[in-house]
Parts: structure tokens; sequence; C-alpha cells
């Protein structure tokens, strides 16, 4: 008989525990090769389990080769030293990348995942099972399937006043992924210019395919028109909407400004991302840069993988006509990165309402947990607030601290609480010392009880 | 005084109404820049409002830019550029990109979708709907599902005698996106060498990203060694187990003599792109260059895009450790471009077994298309065969041509008949006059009866 004593993790079925327990059984070897484990039934009963959580263990630790099923006869251990060295890596060697495990991560920008909409999801994924064949398997519209193309432009016009054709909305695996497209429509030499602060991850792609990029200071309105004219820069990424990580949103005269800064050279353009446009509060968000387009000189990009989960791999981009023209003519022959079975599913998502039913949902969620995180914050004792940002929209807060600790510091003492943070100094490429002692906590995917008991932590830091 | 009929509309909050009606009346010039607009307290005592809801629309009128206000004096509509009038998007337009439609197509290179396992993919895909919640949708390991990594390992080690750690393999939704994410870990001044004639994909990839190329000559054992010195390159692009479109199978010698010059240097790599291995008939695949691989020379890629189904957009690279390191931590920010549903479906379908059996059925299927083709030709009386390459691996078929017509001439006048052929010289970045005269016919998308009537259009060409 082996007895385990498992406790039900949050966010981690329970099966996952028993077929860890016994994959280490089998690593230390405590279980050793051709040992017979106990049926399903019995080992069910010894641990006070259900058959199908002993069935599912079973069934991960056969598909990884650790169980050897015999019919009739039962599961034995396998001979893990006699399968080639690649099937078990746990035994031969450190995994090259591991996943840190924090009790509190506030730099994730992911999503709450037991608010996901699981039984309309799948519902909509079976009903696309059985409607379609063919279309499942065939090579696709390389810029994407135009039922989704649709649905998105009759999204953007309703939601984000934005008048495209779907003719001009490329779909793409992740945005990460069309930046990488885009950059092939530019010269060589133009220079990229990115907001400072802001998301590093941008800079970051440009870095990787070795173009010019310069950091752009902001001002209370947005990136700052006259540092943006001295970088000399051809190609804006900004945020208009709700910038990350100082949560401006732009005001329309510098928008105006902006869009006038871009039709001055054929050669200027404005990539404007707006993936945190649906997570607004107190009021609806203000049409987008994209809406005020006449000239053709702005791009648009946004993503599924906020609004619905970052597993699900639907992005897209909307480019002016003559970009579009260029970008049929340059990559036509590329097979589109989004599954079709994916990009089905959410065009009916949207198409049912689903889509919009579940941002108001996830919208009313964020705003209470984000209320709850001020009301956390503004009543902690121990953190030193000298400005606590608002939670009106987005999902992140901004606490500036009145510290003499350095950020780094803040940091190493908030991650041995097991406290994953960020600082706004961490997302900016220069002048970072005029962004010091200011933390950032996302908070999307964390509920109530985390949030509470990791302000407590953070508190601890500061005694 | 400004009088607003406003009727609550379902699910719109009533400030919307008013929003909309004075945002109206600004664009319409009605309520012109500078005008004073009523203080709250009137605009809700005329129009039978509340004093919030007045607020809240002159609030998303300030946030928008159509309005401003003055301290202690009141709202101001704004002086704002005209704005452009929102056409819906589903104003008609001539479409900007239209997918060819030929009787025959021979430059395809995708599946036969009638002999795809539907239900059997489908029974898998929703086995995994009701097994997994939250693995579906949660953000996953960056480079790909484990369990999916485990079983591309095992099959790698089973079926090309690759023995690589799951920990090396990297997914991606394509081959074109691992490509675009692989040379990222290149100096960028790095050469490439691509094969000539050879697939043009992979150096218009090097040539979006700004990148040097150069073409290296193929002889009768694959690339050539001398040629391939001269051009002075970096990384070097094969494929040894089956060339495309020339068909080379490179012997055993030429692998070691590629190895022994990546060996020359720490910046030399080959790319090995065995994308074709699945499909040699008469005899096993030879074990790949990766298998041969002792110094971390080799990058591996390889696809499910023509196994399974251009539509399942999974795909990996294999990378040596070092690489793999390298790649770990520039990279490990981005989330996985492959979707988490399709990664499960596919490491199970491995692991049951499915894969496999429907290579096999498919791998018969293609051997009976091309010695169909291959008589068809043979039996053909019109057109002018010099030479005939044989079926024994992939799936095309080369044909020398004994004519006067040029390469041009013979596709233009075959697409004329409905039929959209390859020659070899549009695989060629230079030197194509030594490939002239030969068509290449892919037929793994062409049913026996759509190959004989292509046959017979082709053959009128050259009456």
């Amino acid at each position: 008989m082996l007895h385990y004593t498992l406790t039900k993790q949050p966010g981690a079925p329970l099966y996952e525990g028993l077929y860890k327990a016994i994959r280490n059984d089998i690593l230390q070897g405590r279980l050793q090769a051709g040992r017979r484990l106990p049926s399903k039934r019995d080992m069910a009963a010894d641990n006070n389990l259900s058959i199908t959580t002993v069935l599912n263990a079973y069934q991960q630790l056969m598909m990884e080769g650790y169980l050897v099923s015999e019919e009739k006869k039962g599961y034995f251990v396998a001979d893990i030293a006699a399968m080639p060295d690649m099937a078990h890596p746990g035994t031969e060697r450190k995994p090259l990348y591991v996943e840190d495990v924090w009790f509190a991560d506030f730099r994730s920008n992911s999503i709450l995942y037991h608010h996901f909409p699981f039984a309309t999801w799948k519902k909509v994924l079976r009903e696309i099972l059985s409607e379609y064949d063919l279309e499942l398997v065939k090579r696709a519209n390389p810029f994407g399937l135009r039922v989704l193309r649709l649905q998105i432009a009759d999204y953007l016009y309703r939601v984000r006043g934005i008048s495209v054709s779907p003719e001009c909305i490329v779909i793409g695996a992740g945005i990460e992924y069309l930046y990488a497209r885009l950059i092939t429509l530019f010269p060589p030499a133009a220079i990229y210019a990115v907001e400072n602060p802001g998301y590093q991850k941008i800079s970051q792609i440009y870095q990787a395919y070795h173009l010019r990029w310069k950091s752009v200071s902001m001002d209370a309105s947005g990136i700052y028109m006259d540092d943006l004219r001295t970088q000399d820069a051809a190609i804006v990424h900004v945020s208009p909407e709700h910038h990350y990580p100082l949560g401006i949103m732009m005001p329309m005269n510098r928008r105006q400004e902006l869009l006038a800064w871009a039709a001055e050279s054929d050669e200027r353009y404005i990539i404007e991302d707006d993936f945190d446009c649906e997570f607004r509060y107190n009021s609806k968000p203000v049409p987008a840069l994209k809406s005020l387009d006449t000239q053709g000189k702005v791009i648009y990009m946004n993503t599924f993988s906020k609004t619905l989960s970052p597993a699900v791999r639907v992005s897209y981009m909307v480019l002016p006509d003559h970009l579009m023209e260029q970008y049929i003519q340059k990559t036509h022959f590329y097979t589109n990165t989004a599954s079709s079975l994916e990009q089905y599913a959410v065009a009916r998502f949207i198409e049912k309402g689903y889509f919009e039913r579940h941002l108001n949902r996830v919208r009313k969620l964020y705003r209470q947990e984000g209320e709850h995180l001020w009301r956390l914050l503004s009543e902690s004792r121990q953190i030193p607030i000298r400005k606590l940002s608002d939670a009106s929209s987005g999902t992140h807060l901004l606490i500036e601290l009145d510290t003499d600790l350095t950020d780094a510091e803040v940091k190493r003492r908030a991650e041995e609480r097991g406290i994953y943070v960020a600082c706004l100094s961490d997302y900016c490429s220069r002048n970072s010392d005029l962004y010091e002692h200011t933390l950032i906590l996302n908070y999307s995917e964390l509920e109530e009880n985390v949030q509470r008991e990791a302000i407590r932590r953070l508190g601890l830091i500061f005694v």
C-alpha cells in the first residue's frame, strides 16, 4: 500500500499532487523499476481519492514514461535508467529553465484563471469541432480567417470607434510575433522610438533584430513631442489609451500633435498598442488614435491574451492600406501562425456576445480587485506610501514610496518573502533615477486573500 | 439652454446618451469651439437628469478632448480639428488579397486533406477539452509544453536516431516563426548560406530582416563545400535528408565534411531542415545530421505542418545546449506562439500512436500518388521529357524538358490552362541558367483523377 498525504493546492488539480509524489518516489529510487503499483481502485481507496484522480495521475506518468501498463496486469514502474537520457532529464541533469514560483507575483500581467468562462469557451470549441472538417486543417488565409477579421472589424467599430476594412487586419499568434513581422516593412536604418518608461519588451525586440531604437521621455500627457523630434525617429510606439506603467491617458490635443508629427513625412508611422483599452472602469474608453487617422499613419495592435487568456494565441494588427499592400506582397507566402480552430472559436465567441459578456464580468472583477488592493494599501501602516495611484483603469497600481531603500533592495527583500514586484525604474532604459522609489503592483492575477497576505508581507520589508 | 430628449437604452447608462448627443452637436458644428455649456445643475434641470449623469457625460467629453473646463467658469467646447467621419467597416471595397484558384496547383506543398484523420484528431481534441481546464488557458512554458517536448524527444529518438533533451526543444507556431527567432541568436554581421537552388522562403526571411546571406552551389552530394568556404558564411542552411527541390540525399561523407567545417570555428552552425524526412518510401530515413552532432553545431528544425496539417500550428527546433541557454536568457519573457490546446493534442496524438499510424497511411498514399504521376508522365506522348526523377522519396517529381520554350513561357501556357507549376530556375538566386527547362511537380495535394487531367493539359502546351 502506498500512502500519500495530498493537500489541494489552489489552482492545481489534485491528480497533479499524486503524479508528482509518485514521480518523485520513482526518481529517488523509492519505487524501483518493475514494481507493480496498486490498482486504481486500491490507490483511490487508500488515499481517499477518486478513481479519476488516480487515473489522471497514472496517465500522466505513463505519458512521461515513468509507468508502463500491461493489460490485465496493472501498472508498473518503468526502467527509467534503461530509457534514453532525453526522456528523463530530471534524473540526468539540471533543467535549463525553471519558472520561479512566488506566493504573489505582482509582475504578472496575466488573468484571473478561475473566472475564465471554461464552459462557454469549451462549448464554442466543441461546436466548431462538430461543424467543420476541412476548414480546420486546410491552409488558411495567410493573414487570418475572414470570419475572425470581420468580427474584429465590427468589434473595433462598436467598441473603439475604429472604422477599418477586415482586409487590413492581420491575425498572428501573439503581439511579439506581429512586431517581428511588422519591422520587415520598414527600412533597415529606420529609428524606432519607444516611451521611457515603457514596456521593455518592445525595445528588446528591436534590439534582438539589431535595429536602431531610442527612448523618448514622457510628460503628463504622454510621449513628449520635443524629445521625439530630437530623437529623429521614424516609427514611434505608444499606448495612448492607457500607458504602461505610468497609467497616462493621452488627451486629444497630444493625439492630434502626434498625428501631425507623423503626417510631416512619408517615412513616419505610429504604432498604437491598445492592449489595455478594455479596462477603464469609470468611463468609456477614449476613441483610439487609429480612429482619428485619416492619413494612413497609425498601425493599431491588440490581443486576446489579456482579455481571454495568454494561452489563446490570437493577436491582431490593423495596417494602413498601403502598408497592407506591401505586407501582402512580402508575406503572402507565409502560413498564418494562429491555429484555425482557435481563430474560428474566437470569431464565434465575439459573434455570440460571449466575449463582451466576459469582458463586462472581468472588468467588474478587476475593478473590485483594484479597489480592494487600493484599500489594503491605504490602510497599511507599515508601507511608507507617499502617493498612491488611483484604480480607475488598467490592472496595476503605482506606489510612490517614502524610503531610503534602493529599488534593488526593496525587490530583494520582497522576494525573500515570496513576493515578486517590479519598480518603475525597471521600465526605464534611461533616466531611471527620475523614477526611483515607485512600486508597480499588477493585480489582475491575484485574488483578494492573496492580496491581503502579500501586502502584509510587503509591509514587513519596511519594519 | 440645450435640450436633449434622451431615452434609456437597455444596457447603456443614461450619461452615454447625453455624451453622444453633445458630441454629435460638436462634430456637426452646432456647438462651436469656445461655446460655454450650461452648468451641470442647469443641464440636469433642463433635461430632467440627475447631476451625476451630467457630470459623467461632461467628464467623458473632457477626457476625449471635446470639452475643456476652466475653474469657476464652467465647461467650454474645445477647439478640435474636424474629426473624420466614421464609415462602417462593412463598406464595399475591392479585396486587397485574393488567392488564386487553380485546377491543379503543382506548387503546393500541402496535404491530402481528404485523408486527414478527422475523427481521431477531433476525438483527441475533445478528450483534452474534457480533461483539462486551467492548463488550457494559463500562461504556458515559454518554450513549449513539457508533455509535447517529451513526446517530440521520444519521437526523434525512435524515428530519427536523435538523442536530445526535451529541455533543448523549442515549440513555435510555424517554421518561419522559429527562423525569425533563431536569427536573434547570431551576430548581426553573420553571413547565412543557403543552398542554390533551394527554398526561396529561407533567403526571403534573411532578406526581410536585412541580414547578409549568400547562395552556395550544389553538387550531386548536396551543398558544395568549396563554394561554402568561398562564401565565408557562418551559418549554413541544409536539408540533408531530402533536398528541395533537387531531391538529393546527402551521403555520410558530405555530412562529416559539413560537421568538420562547422567545428573549425565557434561562430559556425548548421541549420538542418528535416521537414521531408517522413517521406522516404523504399528505405528508412538516414539518421539525421543532428544525430551525428557531438559538438553542439547542429540546429534541427521540423514541423507538423506537412505530416499533420498546415493549419495545426506546431513546429519545433532543437538547439545545442549552449544556444538553448542563450535562447532562454533572451526570450523567456516571450509567450509561446503555439496554442496550448493544440500542443496537448499533438502530444497525445503522438503518445497514443495515432501520429505514426497516420504517417504510415499517408506515406503509402503519397507513394501511390507519386508512382501514379510518374506513370502518367512516362506514358505522356506530348510532354517532351528528357529525364524524369524517381518517386522514391518526397512528394514531388522533377521533369527535365526537351524544349526551346523558356521557363516563363511554359509556366504562362500552363497557367492559361489552370495548371500552376514551378520550374527549377524559380528556386535559384543565381546561376538559374544551369537549371532551366526543368519542371517541379508537387503532388501531395493532388488526387489521381486531378493528376490525369492536369498532365493531359500540360501536354497541350507543347503541341
